[in-house]
C-alpha cells in the first residue's frame, strides 16, 4: 500500500502543480486560503485545501466563457465539448483535450476490464448520446478495449421497441445504461412474448442512476436479465466518472484511487471521515490536464469502508454505493432537479394557487407529478414550461382550491415517495 | 484525367477481387451472370455486372444472421455495428472493422476539408447518435480532421431550446444536421428574440433530406444564417456516406469516384447514361473490406454532368442534387418510408374503412397526416402503432364513412403535397 500511496501522492502533486500554474481560479482560491501545492507534504493533506463547488465551476463559465478559468491548456486544445443537461440550471460546459481525452478512454477500459468485459464482447450502449458524459465515456473506453460498440443511445421517441428487437436480434453481450431503462427494456420485451434472459447479457453495468447499488434493483436486473448488475458512476465533471467502480464481486463500488482521488467527508468540514462512517465524496482529478477538478464537492451521501474485495483490489469501497443526497436536490431519472426550478415556473403563472410535487416510481421509472390548485387551462402552458425549464415531462393533476397542505414556516412541497 | 482513372481502375479491381474471394452473396451472384473480376478490363466494365438492392441485402441477412454473407472480414474483426433506421422494414445491419473505420475518419476529413471546414472550427453536429450513420460519420470526420466537435445530437424531445441556447453561447463556427432542423434552429431562435446570423456559423452542410440541394432552401438557409449551405450525401450502406458532396462553390454534389465509384443509369437497363442526362446512382465501394456494396441501386433520381468546377475538381457532379425517388419510397423528415408499411399498419384495424396519407410542409417540417374513415375511438391505437412501425407521429384526421376517394384500379392514397 505503500508504494501505491507514493505513485498516488506523486500524480496528485503533478496535478496540484498543473492547476496552480495555469490556472487563475485555482490559484486565486488556494493563496486566499494561505496555502500552495507546496503545502502538501502528504495525501492527508489534501484536506487542507478547499472544495469547490458547481456553483464555483458556473460562475467562473460565466466570468470566462465559456471554460472558466480552470481550463488548464489554450482553448484550441480543446477537441470535444460536452456539458451538464442544464437541468439545474445553465448547463456547465466541459472542454475536453485531446490527451485527456486519450486518458479518459484507457481509464474506463481498465475499469470495463474490471467489470468482465473483454475485446470479445458486444456492447449495447442504451444512454442518451448528447451533452450527456456517460454514454460517450462508455463508447471510449470500448474503443480503448478493442470491444464491439453497438452505439444505439436511448430518449428519441418510439425507440424502445426498436432496441428491443436489435437486442434479440443481435445478442449483445454487455449492457450499458440506466437502471430504470434496463427494466423499461424488459417489460417491452415482456409485452413481446420474449424473455430477457435470452437476451444473454452477461455484463450488465449502469451509471445515471443510483439503481444498480441498491440491494433490491440490483437483485431484480440479476433475476429478470441473468447477468451481472454493476454500479458506477461519479459525476460528470470527474470524467472519468468510472472511477466509482463496482468490480465482478458486485460488493460496492471501489474508488479507483490512482485515477481520481477521493476523500469520503464530513458534510461541514469537509475533512475526511474514518472508514465506516457516512459522508459525501470529494474528488479530485489525478490525470487530467485541460479541466482538472481539484476537491470538487459532490453533496451525495454515502459511507465508505476499507474491508478486503475477495478481487484483491485494495481500493476503498463504497458498499452501499451512492445513496442519497446531502442538499436537497432530487434525482429524477437520472437528472439531478433542483425543486427551486420547478418552483421558479410554477410561481411564474400567477393563477395557480398552491402546488406540491409528488415524486414517484411507476413501472421502474420516476415520474413526478405537480399537483396545482389551479384552472385546467394552464395544464398545457405549465407543461410546456417544465419541459422546456427541466427537460422532463411532468403530470400535471388540478386540484380543488385549499386542499393542498399550508405552511406558516418552511413547507415541504417536495413528496418523495421513492424513497 | 486518365492517371485518375487508373488509380479508380486499380482500387476497383481490387475492391472487386477481395468481394469475389471473400463473400459467397457476390461470388454467386457473379457466377450466375457469368462473370467475374477478370471481367473488368475497363472502369466501363463495372456495368456488366449486376446490381444489388435493399432487399438482397436484408435477404442475406435474413438466411446469414447478423451481417449476412456479403460480410468480407471474420466477425470478430466487426468494431461498430449500426443499421437503417428500420423505417422500410427490418433494420439493416452495418457491421464495420476498425480498418474500415478509420478509412471513413479518412474520407469525410477529406471531403470536410473540401467544405471549407478546418482544424481550427468547432462542428455542432445535430443528427441523432443512434443507428443511424449520418451524425456518426461527421464525428469521425471531424476527429481526423482534427476540429473540434460539439456532439449535441437531435431527436430527444425538449432539446431545441437547449441547442440554441448553447450554439449562442459557444458561437460553433460550423453546422451539420438536416436542413430541415437547421431551419427549426432558427425559428426557435427568432422566437427568443436572436438573429440565427448573430450565431456565425460560416459552413453549414446537410444530409439526410435532399434540401440543401434544393435551390429555394438552400437560398434560405445561407440568408438566415449567413453561412455556406452545402448538400451532401449518398446512402448509409455506402458510408463513407459523404461520396456525395458539395465543394465551397455549392454548384452541386461532386462524385467523389476515388473513393465510391458512382454510374448515374438507366433505371430500366442499369447502364450509365451520358452526361447531361437522368437517372438513378448506382454505387461502388472502393476502399471497404467489411461490408463492400458493389453496385449497390439507389433508386434515387438525379442528373449527372462533367462540365468543370471552378474548384478545379474533376470529378463528375450531380448539378441539382439528389432529387426524387424511381420507386413509391417516401422521404419523410429524411426517413425512407414505404407507404406499404403505413397501410400494413392501417389495415391491421379492421374498423378503419378507408383512409388517405397527406404528406405537408408545415414550419419547415415535414408531417403526415392520416385520414381515416372510422371512430374517433382508434386514434390513440393507431397512433401508437404508426409510431412503433415507422419511428414517426402521425397526425390523425377522422373523417365521415364515404368521404375519401375510392377506385376500381390502383389507389392513390399518398398525396405529396411538399412537390
Amino acid at each position: 500500500m505503500d508504494s501505491d500511496n507514493n505513485l498516488i501522492f506523486n500524480k496528485l502533486k503533478s496535478q496540484l502543480e498543473w492547476a496552480w500554474e495555469k490556472s487563475p481560479f485555482y490559484r486565486e482560491k488556494w493563496e486566499k486560503a494561505g496555502i500552495s501545492p507546496d503545502t502538501l507534504k502528504t495525501l492527508s493533506d489534501l484536506s487542507k485545501f478547499p472544495v469547490i463547488t458547481k456553483e464555483d465551476l458556473r460562475l467562473s463559465q460565466k466570468l470566462h466563457p465559456p471554460y472558466g478559468d480552470y481550463l488548464c491548456v489554450p482553448k484550441k486544445e480543446v477537441i470535444r465539448i460536452h456539458g451538464t443537461s442544464g437541468t439545474t440550471g445553465t448547463p456547465t460546459i466541459f472542454g475536453i483535450s485531446k490527451e485527456d481525452w486519450e486518458k479518459i478512454g484507457e481509464a474506463h477500459a481498465r475499469i470495463m476490464s474490471a467489470a468482465g468485459i473483454r475485446p470479445s464482447d458486444t456492447i449495447f450502449i442504451g444512454s442518451p448520446f448528447s451533452l450527456y458524459m456517460g454514454s460517450w465515456g462508455v463508447l471510449k473506453g470500448a474503443e480503448h478495449l478493442g470491444a464491439t460498440v453497438l452505439p444505439f443511445g436511448a430518449g428519441i421517441s418510439g425507440q424502445t421497441a426498436i432496441a428491443v428487437d436489435l437486442i434479440n436480434r443481435l445478442k449483445p453481450t454487455c449492457f450499458y445504461g440506466t437502471p430504470s431503462y434496463a427494466l423499461r427494456i424488459a417489460e417491452v420485451a415482456q409485452e413481446k412474448g420474449m424473455n430477457p434472459r435470452d437476451f444473454g447479457f452477461r455484463v450488465m453495468f449502469f451509471s445515471g442512476e443510483p439503481g444498480a447499488g441498491i440491494p433490491s434493483t440490483k437483485k431484480k436486473i440479476r433475476d429478470i436479465f441473468g447477468s451481472s448488475c454493476i454500479d458506477m458512476g461519479s459525476m460528470a465533471e470527474m470524467t472519468p466518472w468510472m472511477t466509482n467502480a463496482e468490480c465482478q464481486e458486485e460488493n460496492g463500488m471501489h474508488l479507483w484511487q490512482d485515477i481520481v482521488y477521493t476523500e469520503v467527508c464530513d458534510p461541514q468540514t469537509f475533512k475526511p471521515v474514518p472508514y465506516g462512517k457516512e459522508g459525501t465524496p470529494i474528488y479530485t482529478h489525478l490525470e487530467r490536464k485541460s479541466q482538472p477538478m481539484i476537491r470538487l464537492l459532490s453533496g451525495d451521501l454515502t459511507y465508505w469502508d476499507n474491508a478486503p474485495c475477495p478481487c484483491g483490489r485494495n481500493y476503498p469501497r463504497l458498499p452501499k454505493g451512492i445513496y442519497g443526497r446531502i442538499d436537497n436536490i432530487v434525482v429524477i431519472r437520472g437528472h439531478n432537479i433542483n425543486p427551486a426550478i420547478i418552483e421558479d415556473v410554477i410561481r411564474s403563472i400567477p393563477t395557480i394557487k398552491e402546488f406540491r410535487i409528488i415524486i414517484s416510481r411507476e413501472r421502474e421509472t420516476d415520474e413526478y407529478t405537480v399537483e396545482v390548485e389551479a384552472t385546467k387551462e394552464i395544464k398545457d402552458n405549465l407543461s410546456k414550461r417544465l419541459i422546456e425549464a427541466i427537460g422532463l415531462r411532468p403530470k400535471i393533476k388540478i386540484v380543488k382550491d385549499g386542499t393542498l397542505p399550508r405552511t406558516e414556516f418552511k413547507a415541504k412541497r417536495v413528496i418523495d415517495n421513492r424513497v
